[in-house]
C-alpha cells in the first residue's frame, strides 16, 4: 500500500483553523510544515503532497476570505524546496498549473527541487479550476475546459522533452581537456506547437530519479486521457468502493492502451481518516467540526463546486437541477449524484461535501480504519491512499501512531524505506 | 561594510570549474551548496546572491556549450527556499527576470521566501539580456532594451503593491468568532496596466522583514532609474575607484530626487579577490587559471558582452568599433573603455573581462586587499562588495579566514549577527 500525506496548514477539514488544538497560522508556518514533514518521515509516508490556487475566492466576496484560512499560503514549490532540506527520504510532490505558467520554468523548478532533493520531487499536473486565477494573470476569463485541456497535454510533452535534454551519464566533466559535457548528450527541444514555442535545452542533469514523478487527477474524461498518458500517480475523488474499482480498471486499461504497463501506474484516492476509540465517538468528532463551518462559507464553496449561486436557495431545502460546469466537471457529478441518492438538503450537502472538498471521510477506530484501506487495496479499488488528516498536527499523530501500525502487522504498508527516490518507494522506476 | 556572497558553482573564474581543487559538477551539488552557505553565514555576510540565466549560450553554439559548465546549474529560486531551511540569519537575494516571468508568481514566491526564512529574502530585479531565452518562452526574439525596462517598471510596481496586500498583524485569526481576518486589512491589488492585468490579493501576509528586499544593477540609464526608485542594494560592475565614487553619487541623488533618504540605498559593486601571500604570487594564481580559458569560449563571450561577432577578427589584434547593443548597454560601455585605454588585444581583453565576466578582479594579500576594501569604502566609493571567490570552497574560506579578520580588527565589518533580518544587516529597515 502506498501513503501520501496531502499537507495542509491547519488541517483538512474546511473549519479545522477553528480547532482549538491547531495552530490557526499553520499554513504559513514554516516551523509547522517542517514538523509535519518530520512526522510523516518517521512513518514511512511515500510522499508529501501539497496543492496549490492562484486565488483564493472569486472577484466579490472579501467578507467570505475573512472567514477562511484560503487568504494566508505559501507558494507550494518555494516550501516544498524547502522541505527537501530537512528531509532525506519521503517524496515531495508538488501542484503547479499548466494554463497560468510556462514549461521552460516548470521544468526547471521541478527538475531542479529533484536534484536537490536527490530523486524525491513529483509534479502534480493541473489545468486551473478556480476562474479568479485567470484574474490574477493579465486575462479577463478562463479558457474553456477542452482548451485547457489541450494546453495541458502539450505542455506535459514538452516539459518531459525537456527533462531529457541532457542523456543519463552526462555530463561528465573532464578537468584536463576542458571538455564538460559531450555536446552529443545535450539536446535542443526545438518545440513549435499550438501554444509554445521552446528552444531548450535545459541547464538542469538529471537526478538519480531519471525524471521526476508525474501526478495527475483522473476524474473528468480529458483528466483521465492526460493522466493515461503521462501520470506515474493518480490521485481521485472517490467516496464509494465499487465506482473506485471502476475507476481504477479504467485507468488501468487506459494506460494499456496507451502501450504502458498498468502495474506503472499508481491510483490514489483521497481519504480523511476521523480516528476515535469507538465510531460514534468519532462521529461526534467530526459533527464537532461539522457545526464550525460558517454557512456563508459552506454555501459559497459548495456553489463554487456545484456551478450554481445556491444563495438564493432554501438551506434546508433540495439541491436544485445544475448547468453544465467548466471548471470541475469530475466533482460536480459526484455531488449531485450523492445529492440525489441521499436526498440531502444544501446543508447537509455542504456539511458532507465542503469539510473534505469532496473527499471521502471515514470515521471509525483505528482497527476499522486499517480493515477499510486494506479492503480497498486487496479488492483493486485502490493502490494506496492520500491522507488527509482532519487537523494537524494531532490528526496526523493518530494516524501515524494507531493505524499505520497495524498496516504494518498486517504486511500492507512497509517498516523503513527500502530506496532513497520516490520512484523507489512507489515501485515504479524508470 | 557590507558583504555579499555571490555564490556560482565551481567559482567565479569562467575556468574555475577546470581547477584540480573543485568539483566541477559543484553548481548542481545541493551538498557543495550548503557548505557554501554555512560558510558564508559563520563569517556573517550580510546575503548569499544567486544570478539566473534561461538559456545557456545561443542557438547556435552547441560546441562551445559543451566546453562550459554554465550548461548545468539549478534554478535559484529553488536553491535558495531549499538554503534558507539550513541557516538561520543569512540573506537570501535571488534573481528573477521580468521579461519573461509573471508578477504574481514572482511576488508570492519571494514572498513565501521570506516567510519561511522568517525575513532573510532579497529579489535582484533584471531584464533578462540574453536573446537566447526569448527562445524558450514562445516569443521570436527579445523586446527591445526600452521596453523591457517599461515592463520592468510596471512589474515591480506591482510586486511591491502585492507584497502589500496584507496590512501589517494582519491575519490575527479568532477560532471563537470564526473571523480570520479583518476584511478591511487585505486590499486587492486592481492593477490595469500597459503590460499587466492583476486583480489580487497575495495569499502571503508579511515575514518580520515587512517587504523582501529589492537588489537592482545600476548601469545603463533607465537600470538606474529603476534602481534608484524601486532598490534597496544596487550590485554594480567597477574597475576605477573614482568611477564607482561618482556613480555612487549619482545613484544617491537620483534616490532623493525620487523622494528617497539617499542612506536608504546601498551600492555593492562586484569583487573578485585573489589572495595569496605576495601580490606576485596573487597574479601568478591568477595568470594560471587565465591560460585555462578556451580560446572559443573567451572569443564567444566577450562577442555577446560587446555585441558583435570577434570570431572574424585577430586575436591578438585591437578591439574593432562596436554597434549599438540592444542586451548589456552599460557593460558594453566599460569593456570598450577599458580597451581602448589600455590598448588591450582581444585576447588580452577576453583573458582580462571573461574570467570574471566584466567585474574587477583584486590580486593580493590579505592586508592589501582589506586595504583596497576600506579606502572604497572610506572614500565614498561603495557601501561593500559582492564577493565573488575565484574558486569554490577555497577562495571564499581564504576570504573567510584571512580577509573577515582584518575587516574586523579594523572595525569595517560585525562580528556576528546583531539582527535576524536581512534588512536589519543592511541597516535599512522599513
Amino acid at each position: 500500500m502506498h501513503l501520501g500525506l496531502f499537507i495542509h496548514g491547519p488541517g483538512h477539514h474546511i473549519a479545522a483553523w477553528r480547532d482549538p488544538s491547531v495552530n490557526p497560522l499553520a499554513n504559513i508556518s514554516f516551523a509547522d510544515h517542517v514538523a509535519t514533514a518530520r512526522t510523516a518521515e518517521a512513518a514511512g509516508f511515500d510522499m508529501l503532497f501539497t496543492a496549490d490556487s492562484n486565488a483564493t475566492f472569486g472577484p466579490d466576496e472579501p467578507a467570505i476570505w475573512a472567514l477562511t484560512g484560503a487568504a494566508a499560503r505559501l507558494e507550494p514549490l518555494t516550501l516544498l524546496a524547502a522541505l527537501a532540506a530537512v528531509t532525506t527520504h519521503i517524496g515531495l510532490v508538488c501542484t503547479a498549473t499548466t494554463t497560468y505558467a510556462q514549461p521552460f520554468r516548470v521544468a526547471r523548478q521541478f527538475a531542479s527541487l529533484d536534484l536537490i532533493s536527490l530523486g524525491r520531487a513529483g509534479w502534480n499536473v493541473v489545468t486551473s479550476s478556480a476562474e479568479a486565477e485567470a484574474l490574477n494573470f493579465s486575462h479577463a476569463s478562463h479558457a474553456p475546459h477542452a482548451q485547457r485541456y489541450e494546453r495541458a497535454e502539450e505542455f506535459v510533452g514538452l516539459v518531459k522533452q525537456l527533462w531529457h535534454s541532457y542523456e543519463p551519464g552526462s555530463p561528465a566533466p573532464n578537468q584536463t581537456t576542458g571538455q564538460f559535457h559531450d555536446p552529443a548528450t545535450l539536446h535542443l527541444a526545438n518545440h513549435h506547437g499550438a501554444h509554445f514555442t521552446v528552444r531548450g535545452p535545459l541547464s538542469t542533469p538529471r537526478s538519480p530519479q531519471g525524471q521526476p514523478v508525474i501526478v495527475a487527477a483522473g476524474q473528468s474524461g480529458p483528466g483521465r486521457t492526460l493522466a493515461a498518458r503521462h501520470a506515474d500517480v493518480v490521485f481521485t475523488v472517490q467516496q464509494d468502493i465499487n465506482v473506485a474499482r471502476d475507476l481504477r480498471a479504467d485507468m488501468r486499461a487506459r494506460a494499456a492502451a496507451e502501450g504502458r504497463d498498468p502495474d506503472s501506474i499508481r491510483i490514489m484516492p483521497g481519504l480523511l481518516p476521523v480516528i476515535a476509540d469507538t465510531e460514534p465517538a468519532a462521529r461526534a468528532r467530526l459533527q464537532t467540526m461539522q457545526e464550525l463551518i460558517h454557512p456563508e462559507i459552506g454555501v459559497k464553496t459548495l456553489s463554487d463546486i456545484v456551478n450554481l449561486d445556491l444563495s438564493r436557495y432554501d438551506l434546508d431545502g433540495p439541491l436544485p437541477d445544475l448547468p453544465p460546469s467548466n471548471t470541475q466537471q469530475g466533482r460536480q457529478q459526484i455531488v449531485l449524484q450523492m445529492a440525489r441518492a441521499e436526498h440531502l438538503t444544501i446543508r447537509q450537502l455542504y456539511q458532507r461535501v465542503v469539510g473534505a472538498r469532496g473527499h471521502r471521510i471515514l470515521c471509525g477506530t483505528p482497527e476499522s480504519i486499517a480493515e477499510d484501506m486494506i479492503a480497498w487495496v486487496e479488492t483493486g479499488a485502490a493502490d494506496g491512499f492520500n491522507i488527509m488528516p482532519l487537523t494537524f498536527p494531532q490528526g496526523l499523530e493518530d494516524f501515524c501512531n494507531r493505524v499505520i501500525p497495524l498496516l504494518q502487522a498486517r504486511g500492507h504498508f512497509r517498516r523503513g524505506y527500502a530506496g532513497h527516490t520516490l520512484r523507489a518507494h512507489l515501485g515504479i522506476a524508470r
